[in-house]
């Protein structure tokens, strides 16, 4: 029986720690920028690990590395799993690095224990799944997916000038190699992922595994206020116009309109707000501020975006302010495929955890893969809900607990016991 | 008749024109720095002057420029007037310079008339009116009123570490000096300040001339909200501890309060808003407002501030907020004398300029001689109100308007012949 499978977790844990030590600074925080030397020595070392156990591997045209062990019969679409292992500045040794090294876990406990394998398996590391470098995420993902043309991507421009066609030349690579990344329909059939929650709501139920349902893109709009700056202490209040506190207004409308009851959540975040020209005894002749609006339900999330857009026009115009509204990104939630969460929660139940459905506010590279195959994402806690800081922490047992469900669901999907096993139950 | 003095508009026009090239940047805008060479050079400008008109000057032990005319008869208390030449960074040509020049005008033209003088008549530079570079402002009028401790003053620190008792020292001053500037009482009997607006009412209004009733000094506070900075897409609106949703909320109460009909109008400001980490895609955990309230009203800003004060508390413990409140300023407002204000009114009326009784919201060297002196102010027009900025400016036919009520009002008080006039109307 599929079940008496076990990863071990002291491998897992020592491969963990050896992928933390590349790109560690002294606060424990790692910097693995997208198509950096950290990023490849990292994808390096998964290589290296893969090899020892046999496995083999491949580059595709963008950098993703396929690690793949055939099943029994030739021509059967893949069950993947993977994540990344790119990192924002000083970001965590957990985000993306720990599912790789679960992923590999798994496919290595499975290959160790000779289950006969009605699929074939891969270990997926997607490279560029952090916007920190180009601005924008999951850059190898959606080559695989082919959810993005491959001329957007390779024009792509870091801060530093350097674009992404020049970066993957130095490789060899061209746009007919990216191009080329994409994976043919059939070619895999399940992509499951296993991530830190990044937030704090399984750690405040007090819950092990997340199963998720649906990945909330976000839909983010910069609107700037511009009235006039005068002299703090010499103008009255009614002849004012002051940016900030239209700002202020629209900073608690977010807030407002986010919180009220409706079918589906939306959340809703300003989180930077620049005020001018910013001294003490001026009034604020110019305010911007940057809006994050995610949710799982494209219509509750676009009432919530013009809803704020509605209030921002109407603050300008009761106080005689200019008001430019940027849309700087609007990309579609995706909700993942429901037969391959409905296994995964299975696994969750059967394995007796203290679990939920639940979903995800943050980008993952299941969003792109969903457009190729039958997606399923699962969660592990994070201490605090910190992500993306050196203090980033999710403990052993969550981890062995997560790798364990994305054990059994893998072997459930890509066995004939397993499936077979599904269908009786 | 004393009405039949008139200033001199073109020599007005060209000495302020002179003194606004010390310090001049290509945009306009002027940089004299409190005690540095620039105002040193603005100093020595005006003495120049002072002397090519047979003014004798001298300086006290701060660095104020006082410049005199005796009157007929020794032992009488002055008629002064003046103002200050040092500036903002990058600030405006006519802010503290016209109502130097204007001073010296009004004082150039009662000399050249030999009009006979029952008092002696002054021209008063003060050194470091602007707060720019101690953050500090009226320091030379504060140590002529005697309202500030010497050693307070000889231990303000500029941004660059250098103390004040250092920078007079290069100059051979010590705090005995500082303490010696003090002028006894009874040596100046009025103390007239004409200014520009630096706001916008007088200009919305189509008038002239403000004659100051009051100056509102500013009650400034500092408040930190801390809550926690987690992932904006991975975090439910209740399980948020947004620093900025807190911040906004106050920056609107601080308007509303404001703006709440009361006994004494007062003016609340949050110029500087700072939000940390202040990432997109990261809900605040750390927000800072600087706040300025000022009114001509103790009570009624007491009475604002300790409502923004209970407000401010109220939202971090209704969010689970931690808030620090400092006050980095409390000065009470000061109101000029009634005397000197109804000569300066009278004065308008009789010339049949379009004026109004106002108050001031910035604050002046006119608030710290009211110690020591029966003090009055005017002020002309500022084009859009705009001060601190290379676009400030007030047009010749104003400047040639508040001077010629300066140089009525000083006849006024100063010669025996306006004053009989003033008693007789």
């Amino acid at each position: 029986m599929a079940a008496a499978l076990r990863i071990n977790p002291e491998r897992l844990t020592e491969d963990l720690a050896g992928l933390s030590r590349i790109g560690l600074h002294e606060d424990g925080s790692v910097t693995r920028l997208a198509f950096s030397p950290a990023e490849l020595r990292a994808r390096q070392y998964v290589m290296h690990l893969c090899q020892r156990a046999g496995i083999s591997v491949r580059l595709d045209g963008i950098g993703n590395l396929i690690a793949r062990v055939e099943g029994d019969v030739t021509g059967e679409a893949a069950v993947a799993m993977g994540s990344h292992v790119d990192s924002v500045p000083r970001g965590g040794r957990f985000d993306g690095a720990m599912g790789v090294i679960a992923a590999l876990e798994v496919v290595r406990t499975i290959k160790e224990a000779g289950t006969p394998l009605a699929h074939p398996l891969e270990v997926l590391v997607f490279v560029a799944e952090e916007s920190s470098r180009f601005g924008v995420s999951t850059i190898g993902s959606s080559a695989m997916a082919g959810t993005v043309e491959p001329d957007r991507l390779l024009g792509l421009t870091d801060r530093m000038g350097h674009r992404l066609s020049e970066i993957l030349a130095r490789s060899g690579l061209t746009g007919d190699d990216v191009a080329a990344a994409r994976r043919l329909p059939g070619e895999v059939g399940h992509y499951l992922e296993l991530h830190i929650e990044q937030g704090r709501v399984l750690k405040e139920a007090g819950e092990q595994v997340g199963v998720v349902r649906a990945i909330a893109a976000p839909c983010r709009l910069k609107i700037r206020y511009q009235g006039r700056a005068d002299h703090s202490g010499a103008t009255p209040m009614d002849l004012r116009k002051d940016a900030l506190v239209a700002a202020a207004n629209l900073v608690t409308y977010v807030e407002e309109v986010c919180r009220a009851p409706g079918p589906v959540p939306v959340v809703g975040t300003v989180g930077m707000l620049d005020v001018r020209p910013g001294a003490i005894n001026v009034i604020p002749g110019e305010a911007t501020l940057w809006i994050d609006l995610r949710s799982i339900g494209l219509e509750a999330r676009t009432a919530c975006r013009d809803a704020v857009v509605a209030r921002a026009r109407a603050l300008a115009a009761e106080r005689g302010l200019t008001c430019s509204i940027d849309t700087l990104m609007d990309d579609p939630p995706v909700v993942l495929d429901s037969g391959t969460t409905e296994v995964l929660a299975d696994v969750c139940a059967t394995q007796r955890l203290a679990w939920r459905l639940m979903d995800s506010g943050a980008g993952h590279d299941a969003m792109q893969m969903a457009a190729i195959t039958r997606a399923g994402m699962l969660f592990v806690p994070s201490d605090e809900g910190i992500s993306h800081n050196p203090r980033e922490w999710t403990s052993l047992p969550d981890i062995v607990a997560g790798a364990q469900v994305l054990l059994e669901a893998t072997v459930r999907l890509a066995t004939r016991a397993g499936r077979a096993g599904a269908v009786t139950r």
